[in-house]
C-alpha cells in the first residue's frame, strides 16, 4: 500500500494534524478568553470597571501589573456578599441562643435585654437600645470553647431558614459577587472577607459559601483564653472582651493586623466600609473600590438613604457616601441595573454558562 | 531512499523514541522522588519523624490524610529559624534606633533606660531591668506610620551585620529549617511564623528569608490607629498599646486570632513555645511537634539549661520542657547531631543538591 513517497506523505499528514490541533487549541483559548467571567452581571460601567481592573493588574508588561503574591481583594460581608435585612444574620443567631443561655443561667430571665428577647416579640426586640442588645451579643458569644462555638454555629446555619426568603442562610450569597470572587481568584487574587461581624462566626460559613478559608476572614474579634478542660485537654475559651471592632476605621486596622498589606480591590455597601475603600484607593497603581447600592425593592430590598431611598437601621448608605464615591471614582453598583440575578436560585438567568449552587 | 517498508519503519522508530522518552520520564520521576528532601539533615530520628509525618498526612487513602487546605505548619522564629544569641535581633534593632529617637525627643537623653543605652556599653545595657528595656522597645516601635516603620526596618536589615557572624541577619536562616519549610510547602502545607517578636518587624523580612508572606506571620501585636497625614492621605500609626503578647499561652491565642485553625505541625525551641506545641498535638490524627536544642557550641551556641547546658537569658529550654517532650512524643532536635550544616554558607556540606543562598 505504501509508495516511494509514503514517508514524506506521512510526515506531511503529521504536520497537518499538528496544524489542526494548534488551531483547535488556539480557538479554544480564544473561546475561554471570550467566555463571560461575570455571567450574573448586566453589561455596564460596574461590570466594565471590574474587568478593566483585572486586566490592568494581571497583564504582564503593563505599568499597572501586580505580582501574584500581592494581589489581595477584600469584601465586606453583610449587605455586600449576602443580605443584611431584615437584620444581620449573626444578631438573629444570638437572639436564638438566648433561651438556652437563660436555661443555664436562670437569673437572666428577669433581666433586660433577656426578658424582652424571651418574649419573641420582634417589634419589642427591635426597639431595644443598642447597648442593651450588645449585652445579649456578648453573653451569647462568649464563655464557651471555640470548638463548641463552631459546632453551635454550624448546626444553626445548617438548620435555620431566613424568614424573608425561606432559604438557608448559606443559599443567600449574591450570585454576582460569587462571580467576582471566582473571577479574581482565577486571576491570582487572594480573596478576604473584612466584616463588622464576628470573625469566629463568619469563619464557620465562609468556606462553604464563598470558598474563603478561615484564615482569610477578618472580623470583629473578641479575646480568647488558652486553658484546659476537665480532662486536662487544651482549649481556647471565648471571652467577653473586645479586641478589635472591625468596622469604620477598624477595617483598615484589622486589615493591617491580619493581612499586613494594602488591598488592591475593596467591596462594601455602607458607611462602615468607607475607610476600607479609602485605604485601598490610597495605594499606588490601579486600585478598585466598589459599593453595592440596595435599590432593588422587587428582588431584594431598597434602602440608603442615598438617592432618596428609605432609611435603614442596618447597612446605612448615606448621600454623603454616595457623593464621595462619585467624586473619588469609587464605583456604585446598582443591584437593580447591574445585577442580572440576585441569588443563584433566581430563575431569570439567560446565560447558559452560569452555574447553580447545589 | 525510501523502501516499501519505510512507513512501517518510520512508525517503529517513532514508537522506539516514545518508549525511550517514557523510560527517561519515569526514571527522572523516580530520581526526583528519591532525592533527599532534607539535604541539610543527618539521618536520624528527627529527620525520620519529619518525613514520616509528611507521608502520613499527604498520602491519599491513609487514615491520617489531611486535605490540602487544612495543612498548616507553624514555626517560632528566634532560636528556631534563626539565631537568638547573643540577643534577639529585634532588640538590637530597637537599641540602634535610640540615638535617632533621642535626637527627636532630647528630653529622653537623661532618662533611663535611654541614658544607659546611649552609652553603647553592652554590659550595662544587658543589666537593665526588663521593665526598663520594654520602655525602650515601646518607644522605638511606635509613633511612626506602618509604612515608615517598614522602610526603617528594611534599611536596617539590609545594612546591619550580626556581630557574632559578621553577616547580614537575612543570611542567618538555619539551612535545615529552610529545608523543612520548602519540603512542607512542596507537599501542600501553608507555612506560618508564630513568633514572640513583633509581627510588623518580622513581616518585613519573612518573605525574603523564608518565603513566608506578611499575611502568614503571627507575632506580638501592638495597636494601629487609622488617620491621615498632613496632606490628608490615609495612614496607620503604630501605637504603644499591646494587643497580643504572642508568647507562651499567647501563641495558641494568636494562632486562633490570625489563622483560625489548629496546626498540624509546630516547631519551637523554648518554654515560650510549650503551649503552641501542646495545642498542636491536641488535634486529632497525626500531628508533629519539634523543639530545637541548641547544643552546638562549636558551630552555633550551646544553652538550655536542659541536659546540663548553660543557662541563657534568651530562649530558655528547661529540663522540665525536655522531660515533657520526651514523655509526650515531642521530638527534640539536636543541632549538633541532627544538622549537617547550620547555615547555607557553611562549607561542610557534602550533599551536592543543597542550594546556597545568593
Amino acid at each position: 500500500m505504501s509508495t516511494p513517497h509514503s514517508t514524506h506523505r506521512f510526515t506531511r499528514r503529521l504536520a497537518l494534524i499538528y496544524s489542526v490541533a494548534a488551531l483547535l487549541i488556539a480557538s479554544t483559548t480564544r473561546l475561554v478568553a471570550q467566555t463571560d467571567p461575570l455571567p450574573s452581571w448586566n453589561d455596564g460601567a460596574a461590570k466594565k470597571a471590574i474587568v478593566d481592573f483585572v486586566e490592568a493588574t494581571t497583564s504582564q508588561g503593563r505599568p499597572t501589573f501586580v505580582p501574584a503574591g500581592e494581589r489581595i481583594a477584600v469584601f465586606d460581608q453583610d449587605g455586600t456578599l449576602w443580605p443584611e435585612q431584615p437584620m444581620y444574620t449573626q444578631v438573629l443567631y444570638c437572639l436564638d441562643r438566648v433561651p438556652a443561655l437563660v436555661k443555664s443561667r436562670p437569673g437572666l430571665a428577669t433581666v433586660e435585654p433577656f426578658k424582652t428577647i424571651l418574649t419573641g416579640n420582634r417589634e419589642a426586640i427591635a426597639k431595644l437600645p443598642k447597648a442593651e442588645l450588645e449585652k445579649a451579643l456578648f453573653a451569647t458569644l462568649s464563655g464557651m470553647s471555640t470548638e463548641q462555638f463552631q459546632t453551635d454555629v454550624k448546626q444553626w446555619i445548617d438548620t435555620t431558614k431566613n424568614p424573608h426568603w425561606g432559604r438557608r442562610y448559606t443559599e443567600l450569597a449574591y450570585a454576582p459577587m460569587l462571580d467576582v470572587l471566582k473571577y479574581l481568584r482565577d486571576n491570582g487574587y487572594k480573596t478576604y472577607i473584612v466584616t463588622g461581624g464576628g470573625q469566629d462566626f463568619v469563619r464557620v460559613l465562609a468556606d462553604e459559601m464563598y470558598g474563603i478559608p478561615p484564615e482569610q476572614v477578618v472580623g470583629t474579634q473578641a479575646g480568647v483564653k488558652y486553658g484546659y478542660d476537665e480532662k486536662g485537654r487544651p482549649k481556647l475559651t471565648k471571652e467577653p472582651k473586645l479586641l478589635l471592632n472591625d468596622d469604620n476605621a477598624g477595617k483598615p486596622e484589622g486589615i493591617h493586623l491580619i493581612i499586613g498589606r494594602q488591598p488592591y480591590a475593596a467591596f462594601g455597601n455602607s458607611t462602615g466600609d468607607r475607610q476600607m475603600l479609602e485605604y485601598t484607593k490610597a495605594g499606588s497603581g490601579d486600585r478598585l473600590a466598589m459599593l453595592v447600592l440596595h435599590d432593588d425593592a422587587k428582588r431584594e430590598y431598597a434602602y440608603g438613604p442615598a438617592q432618596g431611598l428609605a432609611d435603614s437601621k442596618v447597612g446605612t448608605f448615606t448621600q454623603a457616601l454616595y457623593d464621595e464615591a462619585k467624586q473619588k471614582g469609587w464605583i456604585v453598583i446598582s443591584m437593580k441595573d447591574d445585577w442580572k440575578r440576585i441569588f443563584t436560585f433566581d430563575s431569570d438567568v439567560v446565560n447558559a454558562t452560569a452555574k447553580r449552587a447545589p
